[in-house]
């Protein structure tokens, strides 16, 4: 299970991963390289800001290897320029969280969003990435891509669609597909916790995640039963599967051996690089300049993050499956 | 929290509310009629399958009032015919649980898809409909209906095409469209437990549901951020409010205090009414001969379920935001 | 996972057991026996309330086995009296729970205690019960005693310090000692989870009970380190053991393989069989005549009960130790 | 709810200290000077290693107010010396967890105890001295104090006791009372979390406790019903309480308004200054020559940990118990 805490401005991100097996090996360049795959300015329409993300793990670990006690971990923030969000300590942005969470908190730390801020993912990338590393060695591995960008989805035209809103001080959001291979049958909770239960949460607690699917998804509701069902066949190796896998992997909240696959929907990002109109705490109009450095689309950035959390929950329910026998 | 028991065919579904707030005032005939609205043979294409779903309440609940204990229930199983589903004790059906539950727990209870029956359904709807009359009385309530059958959204035409796919022995599918109102602003966990995270697992957890979004959902992922900016208005009565609402009444995983708007996608029943090439538990050939009563289509009767989860999910809520002040 | 409900005269008792393995034998004389054993009646000084307390298993077990699906079930209240318990509805019992739940609840079933009454723990017996039977497949046995009655720890001379407390209308408590045998090492999770921190939860959730030790407890305190040490000895078989057992087979919250001993503290009965001073809920001074039927000392109808919550807390944890590794 | 990390010799502990409302002053030298009080070097008898234990929160206070968002902090180790443990890499320490670690992980970190080490409880204290100081602005407070040194109880001979056993490198338990002041009725969870089963649960799960009592606890068994009835009077003020506390301000696992009272006893220091025989991982005799620095007894350290126990229990009890009603 992950804990985690940390505001954007603040001294430092971070998270406990409790309940990790012991023994388990941990590669911390390999880590570091994935954690770093959601720094902003890696790709075209991503934010400036130069976080170097160097992951601290403060317990846990020891020669390489879990010891099955709480992997404490940090990440300090390094790169935060408070001023360029002064005006926003008084107004409320538009599709961001600031007035939800002044209704809920009566308080709360305006600077980059806070706890708000997607840089909270940088605990969930951590996280997942250590989880990543013990579903490699299960043969269990996690596959994304951003499959839409706006309107697109061919890949030699969205870099011109970001581009474009870009020039326009808009921006884009999209769809990533995960894939996830070589989780054994039989893994998920029935009932409250399926498994995909479990994985849409995971994603739509992940910033501007606005739709979840697995299997066949929204398209599947417009079908006939007799063209969506996966036929059972019994393999040449003797074993049980079926021929299509319009059910995503899961049948019933529980694995059935297949590739289980998902397409998770984000909004686009909701700070432009225009003047916004909008209102102050006690309601006055106002008009917001942006300053800040921003991405025009957070999709490629995202990409781990959707790995981290699938790693997550598909390790958490392996390990759950454990205690289905005496 | 609701804890949930039963096997389809076994004596009795039931479950346990916990958590529910003292004095409050349960009316036995609403919450009955509400639990009816889920029984089959209620609408077209629906099972004839003739169950009196009588709720029991075991304890919780003293001359109408709520006593703040766990509220425990059940509802007979009455109707079950056992023999109707001989077959399958020994066969996997497509598209169900049969071979995932074996491959989970190597036992279980195939008769009417044992736990994994939607059936499993009526414990949710009992303590649901008990959560909205909760919430009903703080001004919320929860409003759903089909907003798709298959391909078709137009309601004239929606009895047509299940007409069409019963005489085909064939099932559908389709979307439900909710609406929460009047939840106060402030509602919701942010992080890993925002209030749309926690209504996606709830949804995701109800049999044959395939997608989830809220707000503009999927759709939103192909829009530019400035075409779905929700911008604050000071209201005539001076409180804040937005324009729009693209957001579906959530930011930041948060209500905002407008209305909460989602949709769920179902896929089409699994059980067909014709011969279904499918294999036994040693992977042979063989065809099932569905003999059971089976729905066509379970929309309309997943409505009263949508709305129980739904309930559920915002009581909790409403109550954990008591505890963000001392 | 034991989830109950019930109030002592509503219609029934019960609970949902979720989380016990799949294909677990269950023996269900047996069962009913265990149950049995807190029935009152059955040695001296327990109340002559005579209740059959029938098992009905609802779910998750079928032909004899465990489905690995939640395990529902009742105990109907049969022989409840209310009328006897008129004149609490507007009173406050000493040492009794009355007073605590009217300011938590501003609500309460006063009938015989209700939620509050130690009635509720037939529940416990049940799901214990069945955890006992499936520990008994591991070679983990719970055996317990009354060390104490009063001021008594000689057997011979209890049964006439229970009579003599009778006949002057007068209550006793007592102590109950457990020995859990058969635990391997590396069961119980550190920190706040530690075994004897969960056996401990446990058995101070059992009515009445004002205190708990494990190994030489409260008098380990006041002995020297050198005194209570528990030297490491090579077995014959090989094994690691320890000399002496005053560390109660726990160390580090983590069980050593060896005895696990605790000792549990029982209050006397609240409920005297003599004219008792107390107030109503306005305050004013009433004298309080019972009339019910009530024990004089619960030790030995709470033994099953202690067996219970041991089972419970060590099955749990036994499967939780499965985690430890991929 | 908090959550901790740490090895005694890794880079830092820490902890989240998670559910904390938000707008409660957090006075961070107060803080820093509660987490001093359980330093060692303090008092008589503690070990001299010395560390600064300087308190860093990383997120959840800002301006000196809580956020209500996860609290995050450290506090680094400073003055580790491994080499002092090199012995035991190889051995197990008795009434140590040594071996209970290596049993259930299979690996451990051994250097001064790694995970297992009471220096887990820093993380204790800080979170606990936040929930204090939230506490106190309700009135409420937490007193301790040593009540037994060995088997001495009175405070002027205690030292002396302490320095017999310091000469003799032998070790020394004891008793702490703790008196929990100003909380109202009506706070506590009836059966499975009554609040003195989670307050047992809190202090079991302090490092060498093997005994818990409330009110007059294990005495309390050993009395007649009516010699510990705590008759109900009402006060001048209108108001209903008891003459007398034998039941520790808890009735039916609900807070009663009156103070709660415990006993808490702790087991002597298992590392003895002398020569301790004992075996290696292999089952062969060793010779232990303690070098490292080592308390001869820790109760006067304990207190703020106990201290810090209760606040947490009493306030996470505090905020359900404002769910109770809608």
């Amino acid at each position: 299970m992950l804990t985690s805490f940390g505001e954007s401005h603040g001294p430092a991100m971070g998270g406990v991963l409790d309940g990790m097996p012991a023994g388990v090996t941990v590669d911390m360049d390999l880590l570091q390289q994935f954690v770093d795959r959601r720094r902003p300015g890696q790709t075209i329409g991503t934010s400036t800001r130069n976080e170097q993300d160097v992951v601290e793990v403060l317990s846990g670990i020891l020669h390489g290897k879990t010891l099955g006690t709480p992997i404490g971990f940090i990440v300090r923030n390094t790169d935060a320029r408070s001023e360029d969000y002064d005006q926003i300590t008084k107004c409320y942005r538009p599709n961001h969280a600031d007035f939800t969470w002044q209704e809920k908190y009566g308080i709360y730390d305006s600077r980059g969003g806070g706890r708000s801020s997607a840089r909270e993912t940088v605990a969930r990338v951590v996280a997942g990435g250590i989880a990543l590393q013990a579903l490699s060695t299960l043969g269990i591995t996690v596959e994304t891509h951003v499959s839409q960008v706006g309107k697109e989805s061919d890949e030699n035209v969205v870099a011109k669609a970001i581009a474009d809103a870009q020039s326009d001080g808009d921006t884009l959001g999209g769809v990533i597909s995960c894939t996830i291979k070589g989780v054994p049958a039989g893994i998920g909770e029935p009932v409250f916790c399926k498994l995909h239960a479990q994985l849409a949460a995971a994603m739509m607690s992940i910033p501007s995640v606005h739709g979840f699917e697995y299997g066949d998804g929204f398209n599947m509701s417009t079908r006939r039963g007799s063209e969506v069902m996966d036929r059972f066949i019994k393999r040449e190796d003797g074993s049980i599967g079926t021929l299509t896998n319009h059910s995503g992997g899961i049948q019933g909240g529980i694995s059935n051996g297949d590739d289980i696959t998902m397409r998770i929907a984000f909004k686009p990002v909701p700070t432009l690089m225009r003047d916004v109109p909008s209102v102050d705490h006690d309601g006055n109009p106002v008009t917001l300049h942006p300053r800040g450095r921003h991405d025009v689309c957070v999709l490629h950035r995202a990409l781990p993050v959707v790995e981290a959390m699938a790693a997550l929950v598909i390790l958490d329910n392996y390990l759950i499956k454990k205690t289905n026998h005496l």
